[in-house]
């Protein structure tokens, strides 16, 4: 059927076409004397994005699944005990692959809706004075939920009792969208991917490891090999892979992190601050409406989980809206089954495309039965992108620039 | 600025993925044993889209404007009486072509917002018994007013007083997206283009010729070389060109016609007024304003022009809109400069598509003043495209299959 | 600098355009309900490339490495032993991996220039009359030698004395270009990826387990997360992945194995060995050198080893190729480092390819000192691919089509 | 089949990977404000490729041959003399061109193999005391037969007698090959086109128009309108053109122009002289056959005709080159048909692609009988290329650097 696809799952994301264009390359010799410069492009891009200057980025041929396991496996001696939460349904599999790896779980259940309990993790942190929990984990970003969490706070507990434990923070769907600090939030090890925030097609999985996770990798027992970090490390310092790397993947990454420079990494938070708050006017006042995260402060700038009325299944939303109207919205997952559909707001996006979206989520909703006044999706999402307290300054100044002319 | 453009100019029109792949090709030798099957595809599949059994499809590297000369200097010798009306600037500028070649041309002004004035038409050639006219000019849809004309209802007139003239149509901006019947309608040279209906970029003329015009050139003086269509036409016969043709806007229309008939012609054209109508009804339900075409007989199912309320000036939403929301709107020209701003739905479009750009639209109005209520074009929009005596049966029916999956 | 690059590396390979078109695409939702059938599609397609009816093809992201690694996690407990041979850097590398994992090798050294040691081979599972050995480890193409082994010949060893031990294929640069049959080779896990034969990009892990490493697999107790057969088995079954996979990559690889099916998969073997042959006849004839491979039997249709004469280092002759001319060779690995150098004749390649690459060697040969005849290595693979009997039987056809057309 | 095809025709010709990327994009809006500085970078980018300050490029939607057509209607009068010369099938079909466009030529026809005869030129112009003749024609490059012609002395011709006729030049197969100097050889037409040195698909018409041109262009009367330069040059004064231009070989030309800048204009001639010497090399010293070019001076850089010895027919070569070992060679056309087949050497190309191109043409000739000795063209050429005084200074300095990374 004709016309775009509008992807509105919260990720794989849209890819700009430039960064489309980037990746268009044949296959060359990626052991050539010339072939290194991609490779420290890549990863010194990367330092930037993950705003560390002491961190290691290492990018691996997988998804960020990958990436999760290489933090257990290079870090952990196998019995170990780590500390983590489950409010969605990504938290929840970091937590299974924990136990599938035969590491030992200390598992905080929170309601969905909300995201990493800090005062939780203090208290048992602070219990914990045999320093028997080696690494603490949280989910930046709950995308089965669009729960933000704070990880500066989970630092900040584990600094308040002086506990040791590692850090590791799954940024898989916040890296490159929200805010994220390495070196500050002192986190060990970051595990994100390709097809989010850096708007690549999957298959790249990235992370970011502190020097503390290199040390610790020294003596850690848990068996690896593909994704041990060292060997990504020794050849990355000369340019190289210890495996054939996907150039089409790298070379979109270089252009992906040039696109998002050039914009400025605080301005792509900002834009998707005012996307994402866009969103949630259509949802709340407009469609009168909630969103699945319970309170401001668990707000996801990347992902809406929009709760659909008692008596509806929020899955009849999204077959609707990608069978009818080619859209693609995100469903829920697990313990939200039938009871959320999810708009991604994450990546490469401005206004037209989102009320695009949301009048398509709207006349889907409408074509199921969901009692929303038509057109207040797009009426309450523009008032709120027309706002001029809510455009981010690097669009007013970029607008100001087109008129001038 | 991050996003996609969202591209609702009349033409050039959105280019589906899949077409703008097809063109990714190296350069091969276009005189190869096995290039002439691709030429062969290409003539044959604008037959169909012409619809024609006895004319010849001629493809020129050049705009739709080269085809307009053509018609003219391989039919006409210098001097000869042309009949054609003039009612917004495309029309204009065909007439104004004539004249600069040489040619007579008695042209009917009418008013903008109308289209062929068939009465008028009628009464010319009626009058015109010494057959001085040698060709009827006929603008089938005038993108600057989003105006709509009855083409059959010229060749009545012609045959209505037995005039011998040959007819032209100028199907830019209708041809693969409103009806166009070279055949049944008696038409001797339809001019197009690739960058409106085809959803390729500028750079073919794409122009079709029936058997009275290719017999009139062979005594027609008027001097050309370029466009000579028996250069094409014999050429074309084995399979290759007379000079070097664009391989990737072949390989484009090869794939574009591959599209358009997967979907299905008349497919096509209940797909262009289903998104006129929904643009129509935004306009006219929603934000209370009227389209330039004057009456529904005139209306355009590839593009509506919006008269901005008294007081306001159609450009300053065009600029807004495209610098400020990345959404290109097309211009008021010449008589209806500042009067009007146009809104393409041409080519490969679909609904989402077109509630974004709506909403975006009357973003853009109510940013330079113009109060239109919030919500109320997509409101209006939607209300139609929800309509199930809207829908086109093959869209339900493709609904219904993706259902069934 | 101008032109193209000449890849002669033994993978990555050569990217078909038609491959490269079709992975130019936008990213979409892996979980929407078409896309299951480019999954579908892949898995049969690959199944046919596996000449396999009851084992199951599995897509992991990762390189070939991971196959190798999920061969011996999901199939094997800590500590079991495996059989294995070291004739080379991928041999070795195999072996190291195993080693890493915790796992116990019986490691066969044999001289590199030769392949997989049946006789040793068999004498070892005769006398392992307690199976202890729960793994035979082959590398059907040792990528670093140009050697070629004979897996069925592994199969009979095993067969001959009953041994039950599972048999684990690497076959990374051989699948899809030389004769691999999961089948009747009786072969367990068969290791590959996309950036060889395929003809692809790296990226995709790509392997084929049969129904007794499955079975293995429910008992087996290495820990393992991301490479467990099982999450992707269950998954594919329905059309989807465990973790988002990469769009661009499976839509490459359903394109590659169309063109490989297009051609024939058989006809690509055959032609595999007449480049492999013509390649030969250059060094052998051509140049009067050796290649590594000491007999024919191990000779690779592949890549070939050309050891460069005593008092050379075959590094300067591929810096030089590379440096100067633009065409990437192999450089010779660990043992054999500066001793060879690698021409790869894998993948989508034809004559002028072939003879401009081996024209290039010769020229970075005589520029580094050595004493060839110029000329002598294209007259010779010339003569050769000139030959009607070398000239396989489709090219033979497909010819004698142009020559009709 | 597989492979890559090996296009050595004169045109169109290899387009560089980062050239077929660049043109990779959706359509846009062409009248949009940020639109305008795409055309003013190919305008001020053509200007250097024409090395002039004083004259006008302008870039029309057709092929080369619209741009004779151009120069012809803008400049002249009906009936208008022009001298003209005729030495291969290009030439011949421009004089052919002003013929039937009624334009009055004086033909000086020469040996296919000579070019402009700057003697007879000197002396019809000499003799032309009343300057019946308004024009002068010269075809730098004829593709037909390899054949350079000397456009200085054609000014020189002019000057010395004070001849104040335009000067008309075909530079389609050799600008940005070879050297052109608009302003410094007083050239007031100079036409080419997209396909050739410039590297892309053809699609666009690229001439440059002096001052006198245009001037000449005020009085001139010959019907024109689609190829007419005034509404080309005032469109383009804003950064616009008068129909839609094809946006795809737009963004080309911009990376195309980029990428003869990174080499250098000067380095880009010397790399055609340094491939064409190389072709030349195994033409007369290893196939011991000549070229269709009488003499050095008439020698062309950028394509080279090979005689076929007596009794063997040239097309027979091609046919077997193209079918066999997918190698596009060029035809013989008109007086040389069957006599010469055409090696193309122009474009981007390095010496891998020549030397596989020379072991494809000389296989071909084996193939139908010719006897050359196998081998002997890739001896002769690569002697010739690894000749460090035939290496061009700036490919010198890139090996150097590349040796030092």
């Amino acid at each position: 059927m004709a016309g775009r696809n509008f992807l509105f799952v919260p990720g794989p994301t849209n890819i700009p076409d430039r960064v489309l264009r980037s990746m268009a390359v044949q296959s060359e010799d990626h052991r050539s004397p010339v072939f290194s410069q991609l490779t420290f492009d890549c990863i010194q891009g990367l330092k930037d994005i993950f705003k560390t200057t002491t961190g290691t980025p290492i990018i691996f041929p997988s998804s960020g699944t990958g990436c999760w396991e290489a933090a257990l496996t290079n870090c952990l001696n196998p019995g170990d005990t780590v500390l983590a939460s489950r409010f969605g349904q990504f938290s929840h599999l970091w937590i299974d692959m924990c136990q599938r790896l035969g590491f030992n779980v200390e598992a905080v259940d929170c309601e969905w809706g909300t995201g990493v309990p800090l005062e939780r993790y203090a208290e048992i942190l602070a219990a914990d004075k045999g320093h028997k929990i080696k690494a603490v984990l949280a989910t930046q970003n709950e995308t089965a939920t669009g729960v933000n969490s704070d990880i500066a706070g989970v630092r900040k507990a584990l600094d308040a009792c002086g506990h040791p434990a590692l850090l590791f923070v799954d940024s898989v769907s916040a890296l490159a969208s929200v805010d994220f600090r390495m070196d500050e939030w002192g986190v060990d090890v970051c595990v994100s991917g390709s097809q989010k925030g850096l708007m690549l097609p999957a298959g790249l999985g990235i992370t970011c490891v502190s020097e503390k996770a290199l040390e610790a990798r020294k003596t850690a027992k848990a068996p690896r090999c593909y994704f041990d970090y060292l060997d990504m490390v020794n050849a990355n310092k000369t340019g190289y892979f210890p495996y054939t790397p996907s150039l089409p993947l790298l070379y979109g990454l270089r252009e992906a992190i040039a696109t998002l420079k050039e914009e400025g990494l605080e301005n792509v938070f900002a834009r998707h601050a005012y996307l994402g708050g866009a969103t949630r006017a259509a949802v709340q006042q407009g469609w009168k409406l909630d969103v699945c995260a319970k309170a401001p402060k668990w707000y996801s700038n990347t992902v809406s989980a929009v709760v659909v009325p008692e008596g509806f299944n929020g899955a009849d939303v999204i077959a609707r809206a990608f069978r009818r109207y080619n859209l693609a919205l995100g469903a829920g997952l697990s313990k939200v089954a039938g009871k959320v559909f999810r708009i991604g707001h994450i990546g490469d996006m401005n206004e037209c495309m989102l009320l695009g979206a949301i009048a398509g989520a709207e006349a889907a909703m409408l074509d199921v039965g969901i009692k929303v006044e038509p057109g207040s999706g797009v009426a309450a999402a523009s008032n709120f992108l027309r706002d001029p307290d809510q455009v981010p300054a690097h669009m007013a100044q970029w607008i100001a620039g087109r008129n001038a002319a």
